[in-house]
């Protein structure tokens, strides 16, 4: 390798990206080197060269997206957020991976570090939300650009590896992207050869190539790593195929430089020590022996850098400023969107339900809400994993999503849960859009990972997951949740909602476009509810505290009943029922538990008084989690095995989700 | 269509498969028609031309496995065994999906229905079983077999869907058994081009040939569903390549012979009524009118195709016994495995740890404990997802299973943890083995589909999940578990084990090796943890009865601390400062919750008496699932949001797992 002397500034920054990468690894003593020394050329083209970014304004809308999906590789993004200028300081830089700093081992979105775009680590799932921002900006450029005004025109672009390409994750996504066209994803593939155990080849021998090109994708190659020209070609040539999303393979060395590690799996995941870090400077022909340094030269160079995405961005807001002035109501519309507000009135369509209507099952009433939704909301877009008619999503009237036509609303996402999982987070993240997705609720275990995601990145994803207990009955256990609700309800900032009957379901959707934090997660009953009296009034309350009265007993509650979805209707038979022999019940809905637990200590008092401590919970569940709402002295009325296959109604019944039991438990915390 | 008369015996046998799988679906009220109507002439051609089985004796070990990956084509798989003969009951067959039946709505292995191999309805994972099974066939083939005795010699065929293919766990067991060269692997694709919402066009286009061929499987195609010899002839040439799975890709129409609905996804997934039924019954030519009918030639055909099946097994049984006189102690060896019987003495080599010893990992313990296991249990084979140096789960001296050598007892998943937890299913389904996975158990969310179904099927699969807290550090968030050991053990019928120390995850491993009815999953700490006083002894025994009283106080205890994992030498800790407090401790580690509390009562109340109310648990966890052990005057000391990245003691220090805080704790509560 040549001395400094000989090197070009271009290359320079490349090896000053490696070092700070390399020292922060070493000073953290923890972290992965390999990816960052290796990837760094690649990084450096697309940033200084390609994307359309400003750092000073990380959020300007129509920037190019970048998600690092090889998120072990945070070093090598932290180096490019300080040296491209985002505001990262080198304090920060120097915090890698500890307690309080921006710089997590793995990038955090929404955790206030500028320029990062998703949360990534777990393998598959940043390529996976790149897929999700090509589609959001496919659409909203779909919805709102006009003749000469393209106000949503931008690239996504992601560096991934090849543990992302082996996560059945990746295949979903790049599958529903080929089939999509989506022309303005670009996904740079950082193909080491290596993984964390040792040779990829003791593990993978696929066709990379053929793979993705039967998946509809382009498919180019760069063999030179630190070939910039070649990489930046390879660019271009994937910008100008416009019909299909493309895969750039860069062979790469993992540890590209150091001579005792580079190539084997030993420098991905570890610091190398003192010893290593000196060779690696000399063979890159760094001069300076100071860590954390960043040469004058290399620190002009950036700077320079800045000016092309300033003007980008001047050039932009002026394009949107005209934009504004031809199309004022379009033009409001997407800013409203961008900034993740509501429209005025966006509820109106939503539905009320009277008892004397007929019963109704709550995917149905979901059906209702959500297309009373995309009424009021335009940026409301979704679909569902191959189950729309099941799960009842369908939008009518918005067209679907596809590449002749990205205006529609309805996303055919097939049978791909977790990629969609990782869509909507994708979708999300972008902003501009508030997706939702669905699918049953026992399969809710397949997108798990995604769902984590949005809720650790704090995204107003939604989930409309139907078929929500053992009642689904003839398709039997595989298709019965049991477990999914507790275990949902254990992921933290993600809310999960059971609501009780159609009005429930509108009050669950009212909190749901109303919260912009984290997701929420509706699970839905298959088969029809009466609407309960009482209700209706609730429909218009933005989730009802989570829990609330919803009968009361004369005078002080002998027994309190709480209830949630499917229960809450037999909670009140019971009520009836335990009324004939003289006792005085007390029914609670519950239809978000999290939401009720955060209410002030004096609400749950009212709601359930500590006097009262003859309590039985009934959820059609795995009866765990409710001890903190029935105590000591109650009961809990649920489900610790496996469902059957028979009518759903018989299944319930079997598994005692019918009056004479929840009355014989009423009776029993009666006596104490 | 021609009529019966012009009809061979054999279409005459497809068709008598269609109209029962049709009149179960109409019977029942519910189910999916189509699938069957389709895919009956592949099935039968596979069943009545080569598929090596003997109906009268289902469990044969080396028949031919086959796996519906389409689950919800159950009728299908119902009709074949009871016309080939398995001794499913008529009755059984109209008790379609009824309560008590052995005709659950999807196949369901270990529920008594014979000839069912596996439990399949959630896409994807049949086919990934599949891919698990003839891993196992090629392993104990490699293992067993010598010279002559071919002992371990079968196929493994399936019939999957457009769903299960575009699920991602299809993309990883694809690639690992293409990756493999599974030889003896054979997929039949009912490629019919509808999904459950539509035509499949609207979500999907891949090429799929290519796709396969990039995974290295041969692919081949038949164009006429109804064609038995073409279906015969791919069947043949499948065979042949003995060092590529095959992808056999059969165009058929879902709901052949329906008038109105064949080829629409109406046909899909509800009965369609008497009217359609009988325009059914007329294209088919089949002249019977009543319902459940069998010819009587069809029915001698079926009984004449029994023979060669009896006489297959019987060959093999001599086979059998000669290769018993030749090779006695690997025959022996291999009974033993068949049966799923333990060697004598295989827990010989397993080690106890005395206090004495420096601090070890659980994870480090897992490794030797693995390791002793393998050298006890022949049959023992496994690895992890990429992550083997991490789980510590290397198998030495025990070669790696690649191509080349089946023999080898390690596994490279590769970054596949989906695929690998069906693949571990498909293992424990062909039996001859004891399958074990790895992973961080974070990414346990990433296979937790296939654990429900070991679940479910009662597979005795091991999973060894290591970096079981947010003491993983620096990796951050994404990498660090919160909720998934309070959701794991929710999930009907599977153990979770959080050791203490390296004599308690010896014990958990005597535990996991002596159940046979359900899977078994260790959380194992990163970081070490010193062998504590009491565990020795512990070591020898199986399991401790999920939970034991480790340290006692002298007299009645005035608080009762109990933790798990990593937790119980902090409530070690804790004990000796509250003794200095004069606080009486009872110290309780409860390594397997469920287990513990199917304890008989005597016992939970000798560990927990009823009378110490005074309670604390503790566990780096979601604080959920401990209220039944605490109790309303307990406390729980948890984790109820997202870990943080910095190193790892300092982040159980900063949130609340430290000694200051569990003495507080415990000081709180004995207040009252």
């Amino acid at each position: 390798m040549s001395s400094n002397t000989n090197q070009s500034i271009e290359s320079l920054a490349v090896n000053t990206i490696r070092m700070l990468s390399i020292d922060a690894v070493e000073k953290a003593n923890s972290g992965h080197p390999g990816m960052p020394m290796g990837a760094a050329p690649m990084a450096y083209a697309l940033w200084a060269r390609h994307l359309k970014h400003n750092p000073a304004n990380p959020k300007w809308f129509d920037r190019d997206r970048f998600v690092l999906s090889a998120g072990h590789g945070s070093a090598l993004l932290y180096s490019l957020l300080h040296l491209f200028g985002y505001g990262l300081p080198m304090e920060e830089v120097k915090s890698f991976r500890q307690w309080g700093s921006l710089t997590p081992g793995h990038p955090e979105v929404n955790h206030g570090t500028p320029g990062v775009e998703a949360t990534t680590g777990p393998l598959g799932q940043g390529i996976s939300n790149a897929v999700g921002i090509a589609m959001a900006e496919a659409h909203l450029a779909a919805r709102y650009n006009q003749d000469r005004f393209s106000v949503i025109d931008h690239f996504t672009y992601t560096i991934c590896s090849d543990g992302d390409l082996m996560e059945g994750i990746s295949h979903e996504s790049a599958s529903l992207a080929g089939h999509l066209k989506l022309g303005k994803l670009i996904a740079l593939y950082d193909s080491n050869d290596i993984s964390l155990d040792g040779n990829l080849a003791e593990s993978f021998s696929e066709d990379i190539q053929k793979r993705f090109e039967a998946y509809g994708w382009q498919v180019l190659r760069v063999d030179n790593e630190n070939d910039l020209d070649a990489i930046g070609q390879a660019i271009e040539t994937a910008q100008k195929e416009t019909s299909k999303p493309t895969l750039i393979e860069v062979k790469t060395t993992i540890g590209f430089g150091s001579p005792n590690l580079a190539g084997t799996h030993k420098i991905h995941g570890a610091p190398f020590g003192p010893e290593e870090r000196e060779e690696v400077r000399k063979a890159y022909g760094w001069e300076w022996e100071e860590h954390f340094y960043i040469p004058e030269d290399v620190a002009g160079h950036f700077e320079s850098l800045k000016f092309a995405g300033e003007e980008a961005e001047k050039k932009w807001n002026a394009l949107f400023a005209s934009y504004k002035e031809a199309y004022p109501s379009l033009a409001q519309e997407l800013e409203k969107a961008i900034n993740g507000e509501l429209p005025a009135d966006w509820d109106q369509a939503l539905p009320t339900y009277q008892t004397t209507d007929k019963a109704i099952a709550t995917r149905s009433a979901s059906g209702e809400a959500l297309n009373a939704v995309a009424q009021g909301v335009p940026n409301f877009i979704g679909g569902s994993a191959d189950l729309a008619s099941s799960n009842k999503t369908e939008l009518k009237k918005q067209g679907v999503f596809h590449a002749e036509d990205y205006a529609g609303r309805n996303i055919w996402f097939g049978v791909r849960e977790h990629g969609m999982g990782a869509a909507l987070n994708g979708m999300a993240l972008h902003g501009g859009v508030r997706p939702f997705g669905a699918t049953f609720l026992v399969f809710s275990d397949y997108l798990r990972p995604s769902i984590r995601l949005a809720a650790i990145s704090k995204l107003p994803v939604l989930y409309v997951f139907t078929h929500d207990s053992i009642s689904v009955g003839e398709d039997g256990p595989t298709h019965e949740p049991v477990e999914q609700i507790p275990a949902l309800r254990l992921i933290p900032n993600l809310k999960v909602f059971r609501p009780g009957d159609a009005n429930e379901t509108v009050s669950a959707y009212r909190y749901a476009l109303n919260h912009h934090d984290g997701p929420v997660l509706l699970a839905l009953s298959r088969q029809n509810l009466p609407i309960l009296e009482g209700t209706a009034e609730a429909s218009t309350k933005d989730a009802l505290k989570g829990g609330y009265v919803l009968a009361d007993s004369e005078g002080t509650p002998d027994v309190i009943l709480i209830a949630t979805g499917s229960e809450v209707s037999l909670a009140m038979e019971a009520k009836e029922k335990l009324k004939t022999q003289g006792v005085n019940v007390r029914v609670v809905s519950m239809p978000c538990r999290e939401l009720f637990l955060e209410q002030p200590e004096a609400y749950r008092e009212s709601v359930l008084p500590h006097a009262v401590t003859a309590r039985v919970a009934i959820e059609a569940a795995y009866p765990v989690g409710w001890e903190q709402i029935t105590g000591d002295a109650g009961e809990i009325i649920g489900i610790n095995t496996f469902g059957a296959s028979a009518p759903g109604n018989l299944v319930l019944d079997k598994y005692g989700f019918n009056v004479d039991n929840v009355v014989a438990h009423a009776e029993r915390v009666l006596k104490g």
